[in-house]
């Protein structure tokens, strides 16, 4: 094992942790001495020890004099827990590795330097990419204050999102729609459109094997035309948030209220995208799960409102010249103006294809 | 070395000659002696040696005793050559290695008994599958009498064809469009329809960098309406044939005959799929390359006429519920009644996915 592998070690250790700190990022560490690790971390939630707190009480006696990886900067602020940089001098730990400095840029680099401060060498960068890819999603966050915004589609290989009749149940495999829980799970909301809680009447709750967090779940709906006896506004399984337009009827807004349900009134009668991504950001959700329909997808890609697009596609060829895809609206009329991805990934999720892209 | 790598060299003698041996197999053969090749060969042209031919060639002498890799059983009839298992007898060949058996049944297996009953020793299915799907498009046809069917298409990632306003150059890169070449190098024949003549007036040529076999071109053109000024009318650059319907306008028939353009009526109004293909088959094309438009890929859904579905994804989201997709026409209604496809293959052309799937 040498720097990089304990780093690479640090990183896999909070594979599984995303969704579950959220406002705080994932992080992990690792404490070598004498060339054998003495102590491991993990950040498990907001509120609760940071990774390092966790490795150096793992190794007792053994971490001083001891190495530290750690995939994000250790904090220099008392928040809800002690700075982890005083903890890390107190300890008389020798050299630290880390991966990413905070993006915070209020307080980059300080925690770094009060350790620099204190004598001890600190050498920042190792696997800096992969720690931050890790983190995009707070990174993005911190630096906007807005939540970091995935769509997420599902079509047959000629691009359809259900049969010229409207069957879409199942396009996917089941591999692929328990992949989907795992990022309802991940993401603080979810956001679907009005006519998709009309039609379907989904619950959008997380549904794994082994449980899961069930995100906030919020419907784009200008007209509040959500049916009041729908699952997610009867369920109580999660918070459930309606954006409207000013024109929404006042006594519904209060019947909904009334009901536990949070109704966000916007500013106009139609919902412009990135005005309600501030009032969501501004509400706490730092990670948007964007399940459509085509025509919210729509919405998003008129505004360039959004960070990633994860894509299934099934094996099946469904036909249709009227069949619906998935991103509906207006669309754009050029191809010099269309929004161009870069692919981060394709892979196999049973017989489907995922492609996970970024907007150049 | 060991025998699948002997084999599995035979194989890749035979890549880049796809298509340039129709109506024959591509076929590879290697020689071995006391561990050593002796002797390679490969079938480049119908009518000219096959490749147990060229690798006894090169052998010489040393060929007596050695050890034959193919990767088609030796035909044991007079064709445009002589029988090649008269020669590994002839030759004195000790072993013979056989990828796979003949396809058409009339012959399947009489080259290896010719061979078995010379006392020569004789081994089939080392790599057969790899054998086969090599020789797909062969194995195919001649079981069948039809084309192998591939339908092509470009999609952006939310499966559009061409932005609301039809624009659609380019919508995948320069990579992927030169793997488009080459398989129309690779092929007996190109379809489109006729709408796709009128729009674009392309010439459906191969143009690599280093020329290529441009295929026959066939468009599916039931009311015989290709304008007469069309390119692949006039540019003589490759047989063109329209297939037509049984009201088309005789005169124009004429017209287009004497201007050299074969045109083939069918016998009824609207061209039906399955028909069409018997008919190109019996003129000599075993594989044809389907370029589309929408309703024609539909029409071969329709009729589930097609063995193969190559699919160029863009990393781009044009949008637009409006915007054409790869299938249209009617459509397929019920999600148990669409056609299910296995991935054969997944890969990243330029900045483009491709995906090769086949009915299951």
């Amino acid at each position: 094992m040498n720097d990089a592998d304990y780093m690479k070690l640090a990183l896999d250790l909070t594979k599984g942790t995303l969704g579950q700190t959220s406002p705080n990022p994932v992080v992990g560490a690792v404490l070598v001495k004498d060339h054998q690790i003495v102590g491991i971390g993990v950040h498990l939630k907001a509120g609760e020890p940071h990774a390092e707190v966790h490795a150096i009480k793992m190794a007792g006696e053994k971490a001083e004099g001891a190495t530290l990886y750690v995939t994000l900067e250790p904090c220099s602020h008392h928040g809800r827990t002690p700075p982890c940089s005083d903890l890390v001098i107190q300890t008389g730990i020798k050299k630290v590795f880390v991966a990413s400095t905070d993006p915070n840029p209020h307080v980059s680099g300080r925690g770094i330097q009060k350790i620099k401060n204190a004598g001890i060498e600190v050498e920042v960068g190792l696997l800096q990419e992969e720690a931050r890819e890790m983190n995009k999603v707070f990174f993005y966050n911190i630096r906007t204050g807005l939540p970091f915004v995935t769509l997420k589609t599902a079509i047959s290989l000629d691009g359809k999102t259900a049969t010229v009749t409207g069957e879409s149940k199942w396009i996917t495999g089941e591999e692929a729609r328990k992949d989907v829980h795992q990022y309802r799970h991940q993401h603080d909301a979810i956001l679907v459109g009005v006519n998709t809680v009309i039609r379907d009447n989904p619950s959008l709750t997380t549904r794994l094997s082994n449980g899961g967090k069930n995100p906030i779940r919020i419907i784009l709906d200008s007209q509040l035309r959500t049916p009041k006896e729908a699952n997610i506004i009867n369920d109580n399984l999660a918070p459930t948030w309606i954006v409207t337009g000013n024109k929404a009827n006042p006594d519904l807004v209060t019947e909904f209220r009334e009901r536990g349900i949070e109704v966000i009134i916007m500013p106009n009668e139609q919902i412009i995208i990135q005005e309600m991504l501030k009032v969501i950001g501004e509400k706490g959700v730092t990670s948007l799960f964007v399940e459509g329909g085509a025509e919210v997808h729509g919405s998003f890609l008129k505004e360039r409102a959004f960070q990633q697009v994860i894509t299934y596609i099934a094996p099946k060829l469904l036909g249709g010249k009227f069949a619906p895809t998935s991103f509906g609206g207006e669309g754009i009329n050029k191809i010099a103006e269309v929004v161009s991805l870069n692919i981060k990934d394709v892979e196999m999720v049973g017989h489907d294809i995922k492609i996970i892209a970024e907007p150049k």
